[in-house]
């Protein structure tokens, strides 16, 4: 059932370092609608570590809002032309900018869990919200701003 | 000669998975007083890729200038102590928010450059910003405050 595929699985991004299902060295995560939204879980491992090897490196973090955030751009782009993630001409996002609060350190030995929601659309430009949370506690936000490549 | 190594291989960070010299897995950049501020030089792998093969990924980016950025806050501080890097007490800093704008892609097969400069400084927190630069073009720019762990 094509539904329950990631949008990463069902071809929303294929080589992409954090989110690629075709590159192996990569974080692999996987987004799922959930409510108007999406949800991605993700288990760090040992190397993602920060300065301590407790916490979960920031750039991680970054990479995992980052690609969490265009794939939710990308599936509702499909979704508003009625068409299947994946299916050709391909729609395609790159970040603009990036802007992301860390709130807490984020314990390394959990899973994480991602949100994403689209706060705002302008012609090729989407907003998204993200929060990333692990042990119920939200630990970081960012605004990711894709733009839609022509 | 001390002053020839990286302020990672001096001992700034330890296990990071963008700079801790100790970690295998990571990206292990290396960070160098130049003027007033610090540069670092590093060449992506083929898997550091975004959603096109050519062109490195956002959150690698986001990373190396993550890291970057606080090597130069922790390098500054010991220097400000009159201390060798790494020397005892340990000075650490953790991210607090990073702000990237992504100008142009980053080509994946040049090497890439990121200066840093420190903007500001109030009390823990340090601002500071980073430009990253491939092929003598910048192609991302952004400012991290780093805040000092007591």
């Amino acid at each position: 059932m094509t539904g329950e595929l990631s949008f990463q699985d069902q071809g929303s991004v294929l080589h992409c370092h954090g989110c690629g299902p075709d590159n192996a060295s990569g974080l692999q995560i996987k987004s799922y609608w959930e409510d108007a939204g999406a949800v991605a879980r993700w288990k760090p491992e040992p190397h993602h570590c920060g300065g301590s090897r407790d916490i979960l490196n920031g750039g991680i973090i970054a990479s995992l809002i980052d690609c969490h955030s265009l794939n939710l751009a990308i599936a509702h782009a499909y979704r508003a032309e009625s068409r299947p993630i994946g299916s050709s001409p391909r729609i395609a996002y790159v970040t603009a900018n990036i802007n992301i609060d860390y709130l807490k350190p984020t314990p390394i030995h959990e899973p994480v869990e991602l949100r994403a929601t689209i706060s705002r659309i302008e012609g090729r430009k989407t907003w998204v919200r993200c929060s990333l949370s692990a042990a119920g506690q939200i630990c970081a936000t960012g605004e990711v701003l894709g733009v839609r490549v022509m």
